[in-house]
């Protein structure tokens, strides 16, 4: 194949007959473009052998080509399969241009380095409110912005969220409807978001049925697998123990089953246990673990392309999105009396 | 405070009364450079709020600030924990400045997009053979390297590995130890190089203590759970059963820890498991695994430390670097008698 050294945007305009714009967005994957246009342009690039300068690119059109991926912490809290998929997930919607600069929140003493040159546009896995710091500072900057999994309050920004709430009310319902009533609640981590809402899950659903809320049942823990272990040790030296608890994520549920299982108790039959996330080990615990699954791959892929979206100028207004959640049923949960 | 605006490297060199090279070393945390001096320059740098300017900086020193972190896949065989540690070791010695561009090779269809604009380094974290046309692509395009993973026979590159296979022998020799002569191997996914390392170290140890090698103890596996899940079965229908087994990595183990509970077995008091990673999973299965512990994000945290060096021009030669394994004794291995 014969190559042209320094072949533009330019040139491939004036071979394919349409304006330098055009010929842009067909590089840059936008949706304003036809299909049968788009791929017109990219056989006459590929023919010509176009070579893309990214930091002229850089300077011309002020990209960066890299997405910012904040997490309030990558350390505490933020398990390993849930780091995995949301990184999975983002890295699918970016074309071969884009980079991501991957921080937990928790680094940084201030965010003077976070600034419009450095970064295209921004996701942030939010877990607290202790984040809004850093998302005022990056309105300020205007730098686009989508901000997951937890809920704000400004109409201009793309929220994309888990309808957790509705999932945990969803899967204590069906402990109730299994026949428990003595249901304990084994918590999050303090100060993050999805600790209030997974807890007003499960108060909805004692409610809906009527069922007492009985404080001792009501634990709290830090997202590991440690906490839910400790948490489980303190559930089971109750005068009267719970017949089944929900814990706030896959991970506490692990460490619960292992104490339940230190303690010579059995799964189910002694004590139901529900996790939420349904992490692919949830599979493989023994018993097989129930779990609320919280389309986080799917989320993280969406937020991505809407990103690109503002980015590339495409949409410009905000909106909230809600994905729901799913029970997956397994072995984990004794059926008591039918209802 | 006052705000300059405008200050650059030159401005900073002249009140600190050094050279240009100086303070841009003190900037790019080059290890060329005095403590004292380097936190002289960085005092002035914040005291006229010196603002780098990336994307200038970029065509002057040629640098993109991008450095690519490569797997071989990240989909199939890559758990959650080992992804997570590699980013995490990754992250921990990258300065502010760089983003990382992390993708699996087994989703590009040639090569043409790697090169020196886009890239100041490249870490190829390689499971396989497969991984070499990229290697010679890299090295081609005189982008910096360091592999991690698999040995490499190039003295001119940097290559980090960890001593799998005396691990794995050190593994086998401790179920040896404890009275096992029955032991089992579940291997890795076929092509990847840490498959042939562990199954020669559960070969040496055999050998090292005169112990028969049995085809039909050797089951493939593919690094999944639901792999180790189905290649322990295969094992339990054996006329002779192990009484051991070693599994090529955790998930695999608990995949067969859950196949021996759904046959109605104990471990380890029916039989004993091994499982190699020692990830945080392991220390919460019913038992407690015991696992060859793989020292990732030390790895992966030298890794980028030697690649920066390189970036930065303090060393120009490869070299060959093993970290050794830790056996973390847990509760998953039965003592059959005293040796």
């Amino acid at each position: 194949m014969v190559k042209f050294v320094g072949v533009t945007i330019k040139d491939i305009a004036k071979i394919a007959n349409v304006s330098h714009t055009t010929v842009s967005r067909a590089l840059n994957n936008s949706s304003f473009i036809k299909l049968d246009t788009r791929r017109r342009i990219l056989s006459i690039a590929e023919e010509l052998n176009y070579v893309p300068n990214y930091n002229a690119k850089s300077l011309v059109m002020k990209k960066s080509y890299t997405i910012g991926l904040f997490f309030t912490t990558i350390s505490d809290g933020t398990s390993s399969s849930f780091f995995k998929e949301v990184i999975n997930g983002v890295v699918e919607s970016l074309d071969e241009n884009y980079s991501l600069f991957i921080r937990g929140l928790d680094t940084y003493k201030d965010f003077s380095t976070i600034n419009p040159a450095k970064f295209d546009g921004i996701i942030l896995m939010s877990q607290g409110n202790i984040d809004d710091a850093f998302i005022d500072h990056v309105i300020e900057k205007k730098i686009p912005i989508v901000v997951l999994n937890r809920e704000i309050d400004n109409p201009h920004i793309i929220n994309i969220l888990s309808a957790d709430r509705k999932g945990v009310e969803a899967a204590v319902t069906y402990l109730i409807e299994s026949g428990h009533t003595d249901i304990a609640c084994i918590e999050g981590r303090e100060g993050f978001k999805s600790t209030d809402e997974r807890r007003l899950g499960y108060l909805d659903a004692l409610e809906h049925n009527h069922l007492e809320v009985r404080k001792e049942f009501i634990v709290p823990g830090k997202y590991t697998m440690k906490s839910g272990y400790k948490a489980m040790q303190e559930l089971l030296q109750l005068p009267t123990k719970p017949t089944a608890v929900f814990c706030s994520n896959d991970d506490m549920a692990i460490g619960a089953m292992n104490a339940i299982a230190e303690a010579g108790l059995k799964i189910p039959e002694d004590i139901s246990i529900v996790g939420f996330d349904s992490i692919g080990y949830s599979e493989y615990t023994t018993p097989r673990l129930t779990s609320v699954k919280r389309m986080i791959e799917d989320i993280s892929r969406l937020s991505a392309q809407k990103l690109l979206a503002i980015v590339n100028k495409e949409i410009s207004d905000g909106e909230q999105i809600f994905i729901e959640t799913i029970l997956m049923k397994r072995n984990s949960v004794q059926v008591r009396e039918k209802k």
